[in-house]
């Protein structure tokens, strides 16, 4: 086989045979392939897409390109949840401990903070002491014991992908379905989950900006991950807003234990209540509405709450110190009406600028800083109202590109949903 | 600017401005911008094309790149001739002079063999003690002297292009008609010429495998010349078969003298007399009829002939001798029929095989060795008659691997023209 040749197929539009993926990625990963042909050749996928087939092959590859989690010491049926980003989405930390107080197991691997959306491991290191990086024992003997953790990912995942996504990010070559499609399915396969339930954000602060494209996503990750014999589902949910009012990790983390107890922004609730209810009924083998009534109670009695304090004293944690700045600006508005759109991309970057996020892999990042919205889009407010609080510690307040988030008018265009569609 | 912009906005069909390809292709050669990069955009140009505009600006790039010609010592209108590549394709050796006998001065810059085709350099070298890398003083005064002059490319001409197509080659981005059209035409309008005629090659021995493609590259190629203030135009000629019957060096060299004797192949005396009649025409402001008899007389009077003498004798060649191996074996054929086919493409590189061409840049090349056909498409052949000779010196010949060249069958398809059109 020859990469010149290949380049040349995928180019012309024929299909890759699992060999020939096999040589590719293999030979990618040896270095016997160069940067600048597999480069090449994500733009021609890019361009000329890939067949289902085409789409299998690859995942499986990167998929078994490193070490795949042994979570054979886990007798339940195990279910993941992943979400492809957003801003404040803080679902995972509230999903986690509530579907495992509906005796489902959550053994649960997160990433860090990407972009300008947030990562699920940084916001619990906001909660002082909490462990991520347990050892593979201990993970599983947590899960066996109180039915969830989540760690940071370990080992070698995937390597494949980290080479490739290296690449796609100075190339030009993101923006591809079936690349997009194949980058997750073969992180989260590789967790050795037995069922899948995937949050495929859509909207003006997600990597999907429309619906259509969005639907393509969901339904080929579904179809992914079915091939594989790991039953998925993909949620298509709104983000054209931020999801609930915090943005930040700390910030986040008490939000999400106001949702925990039976409280929280009417959005995010909606949201967690939709996502942990798929969970359950995939988890426990009961219909959608009879997971929706466990999960709905377990919310308003205390339990779910309960199990997140298990788990972090599990982890270490101490849910008492969670690190909030004590330097707070309220912002207020400087006009009247129906705040009709809010910018979550600009809002996620303002926060990221404040130092909750990164921009070098080893950026230290500042726990206590975000922001705190007062309002959401549909609401209306008036001059001099506050709109927002911002937590800082040693940064600047641009206070013009904070208000440019946000636009408020005398009417409203009509509201979206949150929940687009299901896709199973 | 940014790169990963730019390449996002060719994924994307938009357009690059001038300052835009400016940026990456100096960007490129500075090694800011890098192979992997590069290569991503070459996939996106080749696959969602380029507009007019952007060619031509793409091209002006490359030409300044690095050193233009200075003919300004040569004050005669100076008029070139361009082939994109053939078997057995040996027509500059025999038009510069015709055309310097016309009274039109032919200051020829020509390259080496690349790939199966061969190149002028080196058939010219097969003559014992031909020089072509005379100085510019050297070369220019020829000119002034004689009308013509055939040395090889020197300086530093077009480096981004050299650059973009050893990366070509490797990233399966060969194929695209911008691309060529914008790497030939940046070369040749570097070397200053006043008016260029084009022979773009068609056929299975040529890189443009139809007619449709072919006369999009010969449209676009004289688009760029007129658009950059050189008349140019484009001839798109038959390369099914190998040009006339001689194919390696010494060989091709003792044809080109049989034609400017008046005598020659008459598909090679007719590609040469219809290339020359234009370049005459140009190059004087007579009609192509008129320029036409001129040519016509001077292949019959031997004026063509004297003024080749003489290019040799300038550049210090010894026209009596050639290189010719003696070791020459006779191929009979082993069918009765009409030749139907000559595989181009593959008789190129059995004769390359045989050491007349280079895998590798420093292959030292045997000029003596080569194929003479002695039947064409559309003669009839005996089973047992002679249907070519090969020439060689130390390697081996693969009978079989020569017959597959061959199609002979009892019927002929339908004969192609060869010369299909002219574009102007």
């Amino acid at each position: 086989m020859n990469i010149v040749e290949l380049i040349n197929k995928k180019r012309t539009k024929k299909i890759l045979t699992k060999d020939e993926l096999s040589f590719i990625i293999n030979g990618y990963l040896n270095d016997e392939i160069k940067d600048y042909q597999i480069s090449a050749l994500l733009m021609a996928i890019c361009l000329n897409g890939m067949t289902d087939e085409e789409i299998y092959d690859l995942t499986n590859i990167m998929l078994h390109s490193g070490d795949i989690i042994d979570l054979s010491g886990i007798n339940k049926v195990k279910v993941d949840k992943h979400s492809t980003g957003g801003v404040g989405d803080k679902t995972t930390l509230i999903i986690a401990p509530l579907v495992a107080s509906c005796g489902v197991v959550v053994p649960k691997m997160s990433g860090r903070s990407l972009g300008h959306t947030g990562g699920t491991i940084d916001k619990l290191e906001s909660i002082k002491g909490f462990k991520t990086n347990l050892s593979r024992e201990t993970f599983i003997k947590q899960v066996n014991d109180i039915g969830v953790s989540i760690i940071s990912q370990t080992g070698n995942l995937v390597p494949a992908d980290k080479k490739i996504y290296a690449l796609r990010d100075v190339t030009g070559t993101v923006e591809s379905i079936p690349l997009i499609a194949s980058s997750i399915m073969s992180k989260k396969l590789a967790c050795s989950a037995d069922k899948i339930v995937l949050d495929v954000k859509v909207g003006q602060g997600a990597l999907m900006k429309n619906l259509d494209d969005a639907s393509k996503l969901g339904e080929l990750m579904v179809k992914i991950g079915n091939n594989y014999g790991v039953e998925t589902i993909a949620i298509l949910s709104n983000m054209d807003q931020p999801l609930g009012y915090a943005i930040g990790n700390g910030l986040e983390v008490l939000e999400s234990i106001d949702v925990l107890k039976g409280n929280g922004p009417s959005d995010l609730v909606e949201l967690v209540i939709e996502l942990a209810s798929h969970m359950v009924s995939l988890g426990k083998k009961i219909t959608f509405e009879e997971a929706k009534l466990e999960v709905q109670t377990n919310l308003n009695n205390g339990l779910a709450y309960q199990k997140f304090e298990e788990l972090v004293n599990y982890q270490h944690g101490d849910i008492n110190n969670i690190s909030i700045s004590s330097k707070v600006v309220s912002i207020k508005s400087n006009k009247t009406g129906f705040i009709n759109k809010i910018d979550a991309l600009k809002l996620g970057e303002i926060v990221r600028q404040l130092g909750a996020g990164r921009y070098h892999k080893d950026d230290v990042i500042d726990y206590g800083v975000g922001i705190l919205l007062n309002r959401k889009v549909g609401d209306y407010i008036l001059d001099g109202e506050e709109l927002l609080k911002v937590y800082i510690s040693n940064s600047d307040i641009q206070v013009q590109e904070i208000f440019d988030c946000f636009e408020i008018i005398e009417s409203l265009d009509p509201l979206k949903p949150l929940i687009y569609k299901v896709i199973k």
